[in-house]
């Protein structure tokens, strides 16, 4: 399925050499203010930055095709078109038949019965975070005009190819003709204390359903994380010192229980690095026989540096989400009491 | 919401103090053999063990309500009932005012206006584990009596506060009074390719949102997972060697692009130590003071060696619930064809 | 799929001669005062009344296994069983072989690749109406705590066999040992403006969607209904007198363009007459062979007049999920803001 | 929530006056032929026709911005795209302040908190019914495509005014410059028994639920529907006659506790005549005051002559969500086994 969240809901659509992807989003409440101008920004900070990233050139302006009416939202679904304007589907051809090593299309051509869109892996592609980071700025503007204390959303690449020295690590890896992987911290603050529910719908299982669908994730941990295992009971002991659920550590990142604590929602990613350079060994989906894969052309030295935007992204929405399903979020902003009274 | 999936539906309930805990399973294939001594070997499996876990006595008989006619499931909702027979709740007084710091205690207050059940954890207990073991056991045998390929699920505690050697570390933290957290290592063979959506409903996406509902689980990933942000790309390359998916070093853990690529599922959980012995330093909920809060009594030195059969029960859940997504799993098993026909 | 709703959520359980019936209600506020005593009134208007009625004998005591905590609901999930009392299972052997026309017999036993539980009519029975009317319970004591303008749920009888003289209708029909159908009214007054989606999710969608899980409904009109087919636009014209929407006739019967438009919602149900005494003709499902079942024993003269109850319950578990949907109700009732805050 | 369906999902967007409306259709199974063409016949049968109905020209070619590639789905989202051709919205200017009784303009101002898109009904137009018709198209194709047996889908207009003679009734009723509704007979064959739930997720449940989404219907009934309110169990006792569920009479359309019981699925649907014609009273929405409308222009005088193709297409839509969800149809068509193997 490829819809995110109950209330607040999110869907992607289109793939890297279609007209167009984008997002429809069902659910947002009436009366934010929103215009194409809110979505450069963010889209601009996912778009290819200077040295070291991809070369294809996205413009990527969105079109508000429903929901927006004199510049508010009307509580209709939100229709955002962002077209691919550079699409060179040429330099695709051979992935038809040869599926790269770590990306989608080995399983989705599986998947499809064998009617997948191959060029530039399809409905697979990083492309769709585009239209990621369109509905992130959407669950911020409605967040803003609700009559909510301020939620924030800052995520950061803080470590690539296992130094902290980003920029050095990333020059070097361009240099090499290599590609880094990183760490990305994410910090969500503001959320209200006892958001999220005990069994399933846990804020660190909803936030991980919705960051695993970012490409290239392939690990998520709150607060200790992993470093958890290492330590004992005593030494990874937390204190509350107030009834507000502030901790004097916040070794659980934000949340107990599966609900927000009180304290910031603090998690990290495991960003693994570009893998589709050079030469790929692989077999032809048409005969089975083993091959070689001479990929040419452009890759990111350290792609998961455009993904701090996205990570923020995905946090507001199922942000969001969690607080239209928890009652604290309603149908319309600007109304006094949350929702207009007849 | 305390429901995970969307044809296979699991739903949890109960308080570790009330009468009962257990689950309600819906989108069972009819004519799957159960009874209630399949549930005996997961749940034993679970319970207490010799040294250093809980003193509590869990018989945990299973009463199966609805759902089961002459030892087969009819596809109707299983109610699935574990009694609570060693409940001591005084010990539990305590806790109403003064909330333990990384537990659900505090945010469940406030989640609840004041209202919850603070006994022993109340909704919010390790105890309903116990329920996540028994829907694994009811998908476990669903996905046996499938006409599908045998898929099976294990999972083991490989490393306990930081050592490899989990006995010694174990009895060393018994012998200290503290308590050790751990990595278990998960495994899923025998997902169809493809099995997953590229987007949302990602393979990791669905299995790290159900398993952060086990309490204790800080972090989840996925093949190489955080040691991805090390390496570069030359070094974390893989190679696919058959058209099944087959990978020389399944660096991608068995996902790529969000589905089952052909190899084993293998992902790596955190798991915290208990926290809650000797003296925790709290807040009054009624007062706002600072208090010491003295625990007194049982604690397991590593409850993280009891979860390897919940990881599984958790991963079979999501498993059967993707397989009857794809259309693989049917509403009847034993028929010829998948489902019963005209 | 055995449950209602999105966030207010409703699942039942349970066989006419299993051991138990009963609902899982997840999604309910917390802070509700409910006890045991509150589901008498409404489980015996359910029950058999005096004239013409079936003899079963059900005591009908709720146990609240679940999420009630000192007198209120703690927002954790609700589990409500009602015990099988007075099941005699011997009269129902006939009906493995030979499906009762009418009925769900045959189609579950397709259903269930021949796996159902035939006694009584299994998982089908009107038997879970019982759970219907306890979930109703919990919605209308939600509504009533939270802080919302009052929201009235009524339905009655206004028509059995054709006649508006409801007991001399049913006294000539059980006099004739056959039995008759009827027509229920439905209204609901202080729905607040707005409430329910253009498309999909209508106010009358969800509560048809809903209505039809009720055996024997067959029907559901709003407002002028079907009336409407035979009428003119001149002729069924309304008048909006009022900015809070009054209508001067309510034709709509309270919804327009799928919302609430301020107006009562009136609806009618069709209810169509037990067809199960006397002879029956049927066919054997071992053979195939045609064959006459010969009821026996007890049937209601009109069944219709057990479920304006029914109804009323159907109606508060909508409405109460649309209330939290649109961010009205929110997770605790009682807090001056409508939820706790930090 | 503007979604109908679990697997195969639909999703409407647009306005009346935006620069387009469709459909976003999730869980659609991959290899299905799909092209442009295939949708001109159903939307152009929903266009208006030749006399007394609507002037408005829409040409309604469909953009397929994702999910087909070379001419089959991929089973990606498909986003079906309609441009809105023929816009006037200046007609529409008196109606932002003066709602039409009968119709979603006050209901979605207060919804909205003031915050709709008027012009020409907006979001709850009657022109989204057009991506209503584009998603029967792709559901119809879909089954057309699998391994299943046939299923059909019919609806037509029986009865216009409260007369068979549709023809004459609707010539009259332009004739006199007023409109009239009528009753549609909808019918399904070919369902696999046994298909349905017998709580919630009925059959008649289900698809109530979505035809209610079509704007003007305000009544469903199954078999003899509300015929039977009147009748005795005598009268309206049908007989099984073969194990495949053939019965007699079909009185009950079909559908026997919730599921499909081996006969024609029939429905009858009441429709109100267009009421926007000539003086409307209503009220100011920024005084209150009462107010007269005059409208000019356009109206259908029997707009549910257009509905027949809209009903079908809803049908299918239900129907093979319906058939996904019992696994009858996997996620690939064209396979050997109904889904692509390893």
């Amino acid at each position: 399925m490829n819809t995110l969240g109950r209330i607040f809901r999110l869907s992607l659509f289109g793939e890297s050499h279609g007209p167009a992807i984008g997002a429809l989003i069902d659910g947002c409440p009436a009366g934010v203010p929103l215009s194409t101008g809110d979505f450069v920004a963010d889209l601009t900070r996912r778009g290819p930055g200077a040295n070291g990233t991809t070369a294809r050139r996205e413009t990527d302006a969105v079109r508000l095709v429903s929901g927006v009416f004199r510049g508010r939202t009307t509580g209709a679904p939100i229709l955002v078109e962002i077209a691919n304007a550079d699409v060179d589907s040429a330099a695709y051809a051979a992935l038809e038949d040869l599926p790269r090593p770590g990306h989608a299309d080995l399983p989705a051509h599986h998947k499809s019965g064998g009617h997948r869109d191959h060029r530039g892996g399809g409905a697979s592609s990083g492309r769709l975070t585009a239209a990621l980071v369109a509905a992130g700025v959407v669950a911020r503007r409605a967040l803003e005009a609700s009559f909510v204390a301020p939620i924030r959303f800052e995520a950061r690449l803080v470590e690539a190819g296992g130094s902290a020295d980003i920029e050095a690590a990333v020059a070097e890896a361009a240099r090499l003709g290599t590609s880094i992987g990183g760490v990305i911290e994410g910090r969500v603050t503001g959320l209200p204390i006892g958001l999220g529910e005990p069994f399933f719908d846990t804020v660190e299982g909803l936030l991980s359903h919705a960051l695993f669908a970012i490409p290239g994730v392939k690990g998520v941990e709150f607060g200790l994380g992993f470093q958890f295992a290492q330590e004992s009971g005593d030494e990874c002991r937390d204190a509350i010192l107030a009834r507000g659920g502030r901790c004097q550590r916040n070794v659980s990142g934000g949340v107990d229980g599966g609900m927000a604590n009180g304290n910031a929602v603090c998690f990290r990613l495991a960003v693994k690095p570009a893998v589709s350079f050079g030469e790929l060994r692989t077999v032809s989906l048409s005969t089975g026989e083993q091959r070689v894969l001479a990929m040419s052309g452009r890759h990111d030295a350290c792609f998961a540096r455009r993904l701090p935007v996205v990570v923020e992204a995905v946090s507001a929405v199922v942000t969001l989400d969690l607080m239209r399903l928890s009652g604290r979020v309603g149908e319309v902003v600007g109304a006094s009491e949350g929702l207009s009274r007849d």
